[in-house]
């Protein structure tokens, strides 16, 4: 079969680039990240389109100085329910911390939206990212990435456990019969993190397992992923990162005896589509300038670091030695910076100015521009799908009446639905349950 | 002002009376505990009927031996998220247990529903029954009751802390300011079962606070309820514990310097409409027959003592020695039914014949009969509303279309909203939020 193209859209709050002044814009309203509404209409827009799934990202640590949407936000999973029941065929993904969630708790709340929508539940695993978060959840410091992803590992295995706890002929419910006990099965797991017993209270789902996504790329992350992702939410970069990371990841999973195929790999993107290629340029230096604001970014860069506060350094004086605080945070990227400071010689400013520099999306311009760019991109094995994130819903309606159908002319992106669950958009095979004997 | 009733709709899945053979009746569809439609339709009803809220219970725990809601049943807030956007005034209140729930994350998730819903959102406030419920969260026992109710009160203290981490104008959202940073507030929590910094990532939703229910009837369920319950959902029982536990409540409320008005009492109840008293009695006693069944009665029998195996002795000998069973599940009714085996010298079986003996529900009989009974027990001061339960949407139907128009006509219930919130619904004030000075 040949490789299709899928798009996932990354639901947009008062978020995605420009996100610290897009409030401004009359098109979005104040209170987008909360307004329940606007998340339906964007998931009917994305269904219209034939996307496979709306995804929500999350975090659970704030302070004051964090973008709108971060600020103010539904929690993933009420937010998916109340949007379940207004479409019929998009995927549901919505990220949980494995960090700050029980594995009985969650399986029982994927496993639910995934009856509720019939079958179009997608988990996205994280393992937070904000070394604040712990203290929200009583623990005072964040958990280091060998403890976090060890757990998060432990966590989903518990959790696809806790979904095989009813096997699909559980309930003949005829005759005097409506349980068959002998097809309840207890998981009684005892781990390293974990000892949960079971069963769950819940009946397989239609997928009979929702389907497991993960964001995280460090060598724990990847290992996480290659192990039991079967979609993944890829950073952006550029083309030859993004294509050395798809095949360390296929390669991983093959290594592991799994089919790459069953890792659906989203690169993260924010396309700026116009007319032209240098009205699309414009508007994509535009959105950059109207939030230039260099302490925003000097209080966003600090989130790598632990919500680090820069502003009490010498701005000039070469970049201060932090290597330690993004040890639990964000490590990739923490160690990237702190390499690249030292390596050059940079100062705090020119360290903050190269990494928030102007860095335009690959797919920036006409129609055709960033149709071509998606296939280019595509062809070379650098995605298997895009996870499409925009600034208004006008932006939203012009990658949708502009560029998809030039990806379904091309015969790359589907013009109808094939299936109704999130599942068969993305080929994935219905998992057997492991106490079912095969018959 | 005279006092109002108020009725909330209790969810019916496969449950209610009659609720282990419940599935084998025609009108009800086999996976009516998973399905959103039934559950969206039964709001729509109680909605069209005027009720203040629909109310869903939970449990986490359970073995092949329970009845078939219990079995196979949906996450309540996933559950009532879908369902927020298919009604406009009714009140949505789930269950959620705070011994195996984190503060942070039910907060969240009640005030994300409360924004969905546009300001309908109530918890009731748990502490779990079944003593095996912690073996799916990790832990070897049960917690007992002084440490599962003194976290309950702690966890209702912070949740609430937490959902008034933002002033109500904390986001002015005009010329360059979108959040005014002196109006977000850590909440800094650290006490004897959690420790949470706040501040949550959401905005102090419509009604200020969801409103906190309870239900729990011990001496420490008693006492949490007078401390910060709102609503309760009270157990049925004679007219005269039903007014004991009333004034009892009442006086506790105010003992605590709390109008007692602001404590809505909800009587558990499960009417039984026809047209005739004979009928309603007729039907009432069929009910309980189609469930008579021995060996089940057995088995949930064992609930109040932890799930335990009554199977495994003689029923003709005296009661077994299991108080201490009781002790951190249902120790309320695990003492009573021990204390009057003991009094009495019944056998096992003697016992449990009794405690599960036919006790129709005061509510029975021809539509003028029920309402005068809902109309006495309420002047009576039994409850201030009823959470009514059916068995089947014929059965709620009667009740809506027979015995509500009687209430109304008394003038004893509403036959318009004046509210579109839950807190309007029940005459609660919207609190103030704790950060915010008086102007
Ligand atoms: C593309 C991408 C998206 C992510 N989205 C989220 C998110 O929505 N919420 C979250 O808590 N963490 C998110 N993460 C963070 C990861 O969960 C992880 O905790 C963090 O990146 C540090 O791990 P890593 O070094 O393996 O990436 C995301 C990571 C990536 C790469
Ligand atoms: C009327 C009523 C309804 C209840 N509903 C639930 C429920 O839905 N889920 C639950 O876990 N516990 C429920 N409980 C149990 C209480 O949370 C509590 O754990 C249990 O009753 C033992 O405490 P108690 O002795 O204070 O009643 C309910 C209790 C009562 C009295």
């Amino acid at each position: 079969m040949t490789r299709q193209l899928r798009l996932a859209l990354r639901a947009y709050g008062v978020g995605g680039p420009g996100q610290h002044s897009l409030w401004k814009d009359p098109r979005v309203p104040k209170n987008a990240s909360i307004d329940i509404d606007w998340y339906i209409a964007q998931a009917v827009a994305a269904e219209h389109a034939r996307f496979d799934a709306l995804f929500i990202v999350d975090s659970q640590f704030i302070d004051a100085t964090y973008p709108p949407h971060y600020l103010n936000r539904l929690e993933p999973l009420t937010l998916l329910s109340a949007v379940a029941t207004h479409t019929r065929n998009i995927g549901l993904v919505g990220t949980l911390s494995s960090t700050y969630n029980s594995p009985f708790n969650v399986a029982r709340r994927f496993a639910s939206l995934d009856h509720i929508s019939g079958g179009r539940a997608g988990w996205n695993v994280v393992t937070s990212f904000d070394t604040g978060t712990s203290r929200n959840y009583g623990l005072d410091e964040h958990l280091d990435y060998a403890t976090r992803y060890g757990r998060a590992l432990e966590h989903v295995q518990v959790v696809r456990g806790l979904w095989d706890s009813y096997e699909d002929d559980a309930f003949p419910a005829s005759g005097d019969v409506f349980l068959d006990p002998s097809k309840l099965h207890s998981l009684d797991h005892v781990g390293e993190h974990f000892r949960v017993d079971g069963p769950l209270n819940i009946s397989r789902s239609p997928q009979g397992q929702p389907v497991i996504f993960q964001a995280g790329v460090s060598e724990e992350g990847r290992n996480l992923a290659a192990h039991v992702a079967e979609g993944i939410y890829a950073p952006g970069g550029s083309l030859a990162d993004s294509r050395a990371y798809y095949s360390d990841i296929k390669r991983r999973a093959a290594a592991l005896g799994r089919d790459p195929s069953h890792v659906v790999i989203f690169l993260g993107a924010q396309p700026v589509v116009a007319s032209t290629d240098e009205e699309a340029h414009r508007l994509s230096r535009e959105i950059f300038e109207a939030d230039n604001d260099f302490s925003r970014k000097l209080a966003q860069f600090g989130r790598a670091f632990g919500a680090h506060d820069f502003s009490v350094y010498d701005l000039d004086a070469p970049f201060p030695d932090v290597a330690h605080l993004a040890e639990k945070s964000g490590r990739t990227r923490g160690a990237s910076i702190v390499s690249r400071a030292a390596t050059v010689g940079l100062s705090l400013r020119e360290t903050v100015l190269e990494f928030t520099r102007y860095q335009p999306s690959p797919f920036t311009g006409s129609p055709s521009t960033v149709a071509s760019a998606i296939t280019s991109w595509f062809s070379a094995e650098a995605f298997d799908g895009l996870n499409v994130g925009f600034r208004t819903n006008d932006d939203l309606s012009a990658f949708v009446s502009d560029v998809v159908p030039l990806l379904q002319k091309s015969g790359l992106f589907r013009t109808e639905y094939a299936h109704d669950t999130l599942r068969g958009h993305l080929g994935l095979p219905i998992p057997a349950n492991r106490w079912s004997v095969a018959s």
